[in-house]
């Protein structure tokens, strides 16, 4: 039994409604592709009109129709939409597609109409693709679906392909026919009124035709969901993603463009990442990898071999390839032995094996032959130079042969040669992804090696420590009448604890007896601090000094930071002062929890001072976090050979800070009324026993 | 007069020797090339066996030319070129092109046989090109030169391309075609063996054919004038280079490819920048810059404007100008009151103009003028997504139209458009660059922007100090028997006190008596250093203590030296202690000088620490350097907010850096014999006098 999606891209039988007898407008050439890419279903034109749309039988109303309709397109006005719906419903139509434009797009009118829209296909339990779109495609032989007004054929292959702009994929459309690029099914989803990019994800993740998703996004809906749904289909099935509007000038364009909420960058990069997308900034880019997905294997290392004709294309392959952490090995005496045989006195049997322009269809075919059996290579770029006076059509189609069946990964380079590239679809039928420079080849393998070690990545456990859960509800609640604040410093000290995160001893005084006192039960040296809820920058107004080692320095250091506070008028905010050990060494970092309105919460981890302040070195990752993502946090960070050794230093305990980061995501999980966590500094030593933080602020929702 | 080269680009006949009459032979297709190309000048095919080629009267020998001959192309086997360039030399032909393969790039026999050829070359005073290259095109219609044996019509314009390697030429040649790329001049330099890519450049510097300079080498011959040459061409004509073998393993086929020596990437990057060169890393990025500088005006500003059809396109190229340091300013609200007046009322008049889908050709034309005659923008990007059932060309052609004549710059963009790009050479002869894609657009916007700057930058002065050369002179005598070692450290002390570079103030002494009396001249709080020569790495050692404050202290910390040195078994490399005062605070950099085989003497800036460390936050450029190249070298540091006054320091006297690298740069070019000098640490302050060189090395040739 089909589902409403079903419906929408295997339909048995569609109604274009609004269908124009009139060659040249939209929904007529809709009608057109139908038919011209051989639809394997009924087509039903709507016209109220008409009898005839494109010599085929068309009826006044849907509801004219005396068989069952799967799928309804709609490329009325928008004033008829909403009442085309009832009708549709009256049919007993599951599945629509709202062609016409004219809703959110246009401002508050077309926004009010959209609502109206929604709320009947919710009333009705129909799904619907757009309004504002350009179509669906299915490329299925058994479907053979061109729903859409685009001019060209779509050539069949693994790609599923889902944009948020129709000019787009109305571009794209024709890019990938002229570079062989094979899709499976692309959908414009327009304003996303219904059904939004993470449906089509969730269609696309267990559909046997979709090998390999593409995406262009300008805005996420729900992000979170986008991330937890591609962690998931990233196991089996690659997901490319452009995601638009990166910049702040971009998400005003797409902002006045589609009205969406700017979100920041960081935050997508860290949650595509963390979820094993592939982030591209270009539509070239998505297709060659894409293309490379669709058409050859993943590789199972990161070894690649090289066969060519020129000696230049080889060397850009192979900078590429270094670009890209991939290795050139020799290759095994055996098979330099072998080429040697074949091949010319003067060509280079190493890697890259260079078999000089004269090179033929044979010798092609006989050397990647060669290559693909050796042990010591993964991966294989073909690189065929514009070969001289011989056919380049024959020799790539003898490279094809050659390496089908091959369980390695292959990329085909035809150098500029755009014009054999569309035919090889006839001429080979089942080739590996052909590329026009070597470049490109090279860095699309990088690309499916990384994803391959993504996917094969230990998947990492979310590990739950023991907490006081009570302790921090107590905490809560004495503040649950003053959202926003920071909680006091007592309160964020419970609050970790709770956690097991080690926040430096202190001692609260209010007097000079008092802060001795309290010295003399932390141990010199200490570090004095001023306190007060409205003294958020104290270090700024000097109100912290460090490294005391005797009560009279300790006496004088409280008269300076209360002299300090005086000459900055903030003597009245002092509250109390606090005492603690002095912490000298380790390597200072920063751990904190921020909220992102869309994302969540959200993890970071950097170093401190300069590193966070000057390189912005710092991670983020979506809460919670497994074992294995808090280490790769770890060690993603530019700087982080500052914490295994650098200038001499012991190295730091990376399992401790690997288990704070966990504990800080776990509180963050538990409890979200905590929006802003800033743990800075975190000081870790080789030895977990002297690690602290000796400053923290929490602020409540 | 016609020089040789000239004659090679521009001959007025051509002999081309070797040439077969066998159809599919590589010199039948290279004469067939001269006639389809309708080459203007006179065609003399050698044919010792045949007295036509190609329907045209052949000579059995270049001799028995009974006219004069501008250039000779010698396609014979390698075993007859020798002889033959005697009987060019007997034809007083001063050109010669040798495509024949064998030389060189085969092993030693090659090598020895190009040897003799140069000779030959040399004593007979001809120019000659390749061997073992594709030959000359130059697409001036009074020359119509299709010298090579590629298939394809080269398309005029004003691209010079030269290239090391002959397949990504060939490559190249089918690729311009099909993008509409025009080239003016194209020569496949093939072994460098006489003419190298700097004669090239040379030649294109003042040829009005060229007006942008493609180059594609795999090694430098002479880096040097190289650097010194682009300098002043990109001045006024801008050049783009792909350096292949960047990577090692790239190198490492490049140098089994052809020989060349391997060089540093860094090196290379330093001095194509110093020197104002565009680098690239493919094929296509340089073709799509080339052909921007090409076919449109630089742009005078950073402000773009968008107009398109569509959203999602526009969205892309604002990222991606944002990305280049391109500004979207607001349209003026005059013209955004006559976009209105001619726009659909959904069209958004903002910046990206929005026309929507239906506009046509003279919407496009119409809006296109318009934003053109905005003050508020600088460059015009007109993205035309596949417009719905419309004329792609005819809407194409009306916007080149409507752009003709401007001042600024303009870029179109055909979505996917492949077929309609190549037919607008006919429908609008003069056009602005095409691309596929906008963000190439944007992208190519930025490049022609920078490259503006650059031409428009400061020259900045080569200054001169007053330095005292002879102190230097006997320094260097003291070692003009000991190539290669370190200098003695009060010997470095005078090289840079010679050239006024702040080395710290240094008191030796051999003995704790000494010691005390030593840090009695210099004043408390001192560092004491062990020293020797053979000492290098004496702080790994131990051989440090900074921060002494008493005699008592200067004591024990120099017992501490000692110890530290047996324990490290390096107590006999310790000849004396210097004293020095201590200096706390300031910025650490790094000033240094180092030499590169090829390149030579280049100046190093960063800072110090984990900044170079880690970061590798390090600039070079070659010696000597203007002060404004000094300033570009502090700027461009990712550190520089450190000079600057991050984390609450006083920023550093950025005029004295300056100057000290200046006075550096001097004693480089000064004294070459010095290999390598390192000042580290080079403490900077707010205050110029404070400014010390704690530690410093100085290597000679």
């Amino acid at each position: 039994m089909q589902n409403a999606l079903d419906k929408i891209f295997y339909p048995k039988s569609i109604a274009v409604i609004g269908a124009s007898s009139r060659a040249g407008a939209l929904s007529y050439e809709l009608v057109s592709n139908l038919i011209r890419y051989d639809f394997k279903g009924k087509i039903f034109p709507v016209n109220p009109k008409s009898d005839y749309v494109h010599s085929i039988k068309s009826y006044h109303s849907v509801t004219d129709i005396d068989d069952s309709v799967d799928l309804a397109v709609i490329m009325l006005p928008r004033e008829l939409v909403l009442k085309t719906i009832d009708e549709c419903a009256a049919k007993k139509i599951q599945s629509v597609v709202v062609i016409t434009a004219g809703f959110k797009e246009t401002g508050k009118e077309g926004a009010d109409t959209e609502k109206k829209l929604v709320e009947k296909i919710k009333k009705y339990g129909m799904r619907l693709v757009g309004p504002n779109c350009m179509g669906i495609i299915n490329t299925n032989p058994e479907v053979n679906l061109n729903c859409t007004f685009v001019k060209g054929t779509p050539i069949n292959g693994g790609i599923g392909f889902v944009s948020q702009s129709g000019a787009l994929g109305a571009a794209v459309l024709k890019t990938v026919q002229q570079n062989d690029i094979g899709l499976a099914q692309f959908v414009s989803i327009g304003n996303k009124a219904d059904i939004s990019g993470n449906v089509i994800l969730q269609y696309w993740w267990h559909n046997d035709d979709v090998k390999v998703i593409t995406v262009y996004l300008e805005s996420f809906g729900n992000p979170r969901m986008f991330m937890e749904l591609t962690r998931e289909i990233t196991r089996t099935k690659p997901v490319i993603v452009i995601k638009s509007a990166r910049t702040s000038a971009g998400m005003k364009a797409a902002s006045s463009h589609t009205g969406a909420l700017a979100g920041s960058d960081a935050v997508v990069d860290a949650f595509l990442e963390q979820s094993g997308v592939i982030r591209v900034n270009s539509i070239d880019d998505m297709f060659d990898i894409a293309n490379g997905f669709d058409k050859t294997n993943l590789p199972e290392g990161n070894r690649v071999g090289i066969l060519t004709n020129a000696g230049g294309p080889a060397i850009l392959a192979v900078d590429e390839c270094a670009n890209n952490n991939l290795q050139l090995p020799e290759l095994s005496p055996s098979t330099q032995e072998k080429l040697r045989a074949i091949a010319p006195a003067e060509a280079s049997v190493f890697n890259p094996v260079d078999i000089l322009p004269p090179a033929d269809s044979l010798m092609y075919a006989k050397a990647a032959k060669l290559m693909l059996a050796d042990k010591n290579i993964d991966s294989l770029i073909v690189i065929l130079g514009p070969p001289l006076m011989l056919d380049t059509l024959e020799i790539a189609k003898s490279i094809c042969d050659a390496v089908k069946g091959t369980a390695k990964s292959v990329m085909v380079v035809l150098m500029s040669q755009d014009v054999v590239i569309p035919m090889l679809k006839n001429a080979a039928p089942m080739h590996p992804p052909i590329f026009r420079f070597p470049e490109n080849a090279a860095r699309v393998i990088g690309k499916m090696y990384s994803y391959k070690k993504w996917r094969d990545r230990p998947e990492g456990n979310y590990i739950t420590f023991d907490s006081k859960k009570d302790t921090v509800r107590r905490v809560l609640q004495k503040y649950s009448s003053r959202p926003g604040v920071y909680l006091e410093f007592d309160d964020v000290c419970k609050v970790l604890q709770s956690y097991g995160l080690p926040i430096v001893q202190t001692a609260e005084a209010k007097d000079t007896e008092g802060i001795i006192k309290a010295a003399s039960r932390i141990k010199y040296p200490v570090v004095i601090k001023a306190s007060g809820k409205k003294l958020i920058h104290k270090s700024d107004l000097g109100g912290v000094e460090v490294d005391i080692h005797t009560e009279a320095e300790l006496i004088k250091a409280s008269e300076r930071i209360m002299e300090n506070l005086r000459n900055a008028n903030a003597s009245e905010s002092l509250e109390k002062f606090l005492i603690q050990p002095y912490v000298a060494g380790g390597v200072e970092t920063i751990l904190g929890i921020t909220h992102d309105e869309k994302a969540g919460h959200m993890i970071m981890f950097g170093l401190g001072g300069i590193f966070v302040e000057i390189f912005k070195d710092v991670n983020f990752k979506l809460v919670p976090i497994s074992d294995e993502e808090a280490m790769r946090m770890i060690r993603s960070i530019k700087s982080y050979q500052m914490l295994t050794g650098a200038r001499g230093n012991k190295p730091v305990n990376l399992d401790y800070v690997k288990e704070s980061l966990l504990r800080l995501s776990q509180l963050s999980e538990e409890f979200p009324a905590f929006k802003e966590i800033d743990l800075n500094p975190f000081v870790f030593f080789d030895d977990e026993e002297k690690c602290r933080i000796l400053d923290a602020r929490i602020r409540i929702n």
